[in-house]
């Protein structure tokens, strides 16, 4: 293997797939990155066996890259990352001598880094003859920052570490919970075939930091047991989780004994501000409580203090209500909307409450009240 | 108690003081910041009985300050800096009620946060009729961040863990060391008394936070126990190390069997290069070996790799060297210096080398080289 490259184009690279690099394991070839190069192209890739990233370089007159003879080596991710960002020189090159040492050169600069045989490194699950659904990248990167946050970071039910993705009658829909709260996101898209799957929700999160925020399509390929998304040269690839995600089309409210609409900031920011001093022990709660016009957002401690505050309301209907919740859980839901105005639909105390933006309900928050401390 | 005051300035009165506030301690008004108002006066001050930050706030029309009423309070300095710093109007009040509870209000909000008696702060030392140096800040800032580094982390020589001070002749001299490298830095300063102190590095790095970037003056003043520097509106005192600072001017060779000048981001660059592969347990160790005009920098490590760089010889006098060193330390000294070309003297491979600024004297750098490893 022997190649030069410009220093912008590895650095890239190797950032990109380096959050796919396992970080514990017995078998050293997943601490590194594969490199493969080939006529005209160079493939780096991290695979931890849950989640692989693959990027492909071809030559061109920004990247580069030039081959001079074919090959591939797993290196060692934390050193070749390290070295390669340190590299004094816009250029570099490569080359693997005797005994996987590989030379990495640049300037007046030498290393040698020991390799690993690319054999040792496993292959990544197969996608062939199998046809993929299309969705603009910044649509699929919304859709996973509006529900991931609602997955469950616990063991418990491991399908809820996941976030459940239908896709029915050119519908899209993400839903995520970990059983006291729900976000569901649904969108609209031409020519999806139906399918669902869970995926888990940090790896879905991975996909989305290297997402590009623009309409750039994003390939969806899915098997029994993988997902692959490509977006340009790069490829993700995660298992999905066994199992059946609950049902959770019953625990929606279709109706409301109280409704308001109040300014998204003005609201995150006095649940915010309660927060102080709610405490971690006591499920964060706080407490809204709305009479005639005025709303209420307060919190107390006995050995803190309290706070208490009016939120503007911009609309109402219905009864008088007094409800607790998690002020976390509140505010992950309003920054996922980030509207300017949101609905909140109440019923009743001890009820599950829903927050949507304000004339638009492709997003839903579902969350559950906290009934005592 | 009973005041007003704009949000930006009382947030800086919190900040600037919170680094004295006192993490662990049974005493709970150490961990707390007090606040005494005066007619026209707001005085906040965080004392964990090593570092006292003190800042006074006179009333003008930027800060807003109206006094109400006079008192006293010690506020828990985490929930009262957060609080404080998410109050949603830029004017804030705040009122002693009964039993040290204290309302802090802006906008709709109001909290409620209990307060401690202030009779429970601990008083500051004293420094009543002593007469004071006086230094540059800029000046002061730049003598403890070209010594502070090289001061010990362990405790095992307490009195290492502080920068030694000294005045003599309008000379003030800073000097760090822990053992195995040491930093010095003169500066001539006219009207300073003549004494002598050892203050606890990590004090000192504190204060050259707080301090402003410009020539306005520091008072420096000193008791036997204590020391406290003055700088606009705010006060810092740390107490002294005891005991003796080791005499080091003899440590400090006079003459050099190799000396050489390069270009301090050269070295630096190849340095932090070859760190890349230096072990922590090898104590970081980076060879230097210089023949004729070239110098090479160098490291290796069996199981990574190794890697070699040749640096470009500006000027050079004197014999051939090999020479091993630990590369944190030549590159603490190098970042220190910040100097375009620097000054290195060698006595051969098992004696200390100096590094200074080309030109410039004021601020030298010696370092122990590594023998074996």
């Amino acid at each position: 293997m022997r190649f030069a490259i410009s220093k912008t184009a590895l650095v890239l690279a190797i950032q990109t797939v380096s959050k796919a690099v396992a970080v514990r394991t017995p078998k050293q070839a997943l601490t590194g990155i594969l490199l493969e190069v080939r006529e005209h192209e160079l493939i780096a890739t991290a695979y931890d066996l849950q989640l692989a990233i693959q990027m492909r370089i071809q030559s061109d007159e920004h990247n580069q890259l030039t081959v001079l003879d074919p090959g591939s080596i797993v290196l060692p991710a934390r050193y070749f990352s390290d070295i390669v960002r340190k590299l004094p020189d816009t250029q570099i090159t490569m080359q693997v001598a005797s005994n996987y040492m590989t030379e990495i050169s640049s300037g007046k600069v030498q290393f040698h880094l020991h390799g690993i045989d690319a054999d040792e490194f496993p292959e990544l699950p197969k996608f062939l003859g199998i046809t993929g659904a299309q969705i603009p990248s910044s649509t699929l990167a919304r859709l996973i920052e509006t529900t991931a946050f609602a997955t469950a970071t616990s063991e418990v039910r491991p399908i809820l570490t996941g976030i459940s993705i239908t896709c029915k009658n050119d519908e899209l829909t993400f839903i995520a919970t970990d059983g006291l709260r729900l976000a569901k996101h649904r969108v609209v898209q031409a020519d999806l075939p139906n399918w669902e799957a869970v995926i888990p929700g940090k790896s879905l999160v991975e996909l989305a930091k290297i997402l590009p925020d623009n309409d750039e399509p994003v390939e969806i390929y899915l098997t029994p047991s993988h997902s692959l998304f490509v977006c340009g040269q790069t490829s993700f690839y995660t298992r999905l989780l066994e199992g059946t995600y609950p049902d959770t089309s019953r625990l929606i409210p279709t109706s409301a004994k109280t409704e308001l609409v109040v300014s998204g900031d003005e609201m995150l920011g006095a649940i915010d501000r309660a927060a102080l001093i709610a405490r971690d022990r006591d499920n964060n709660m706080v407490r809204l409580e709305m009479e005639q016009d005025a709303i209420t957002v307060s919190s107390s401690s006995p050995e803190i203090g309290n706070v208490s505050e009016t939120v503007q309301v911009l609309q109402r209907q219905g009864e008088d209500l007094q409800i607790a919740f998690n002020a976390r859980y509140v505010m992950d839901a309003l920054r996922a909307l980030n509207a300017a105005e949101v609905n909140i639909r109440f019923n009743g105390p001890t009820q599950a409450f829903v927050i949507e933006k304000t004339g638009d309900s492709s997003i839903l928050q579902l969350i559950s009240p906290v009934l005592w401390r």
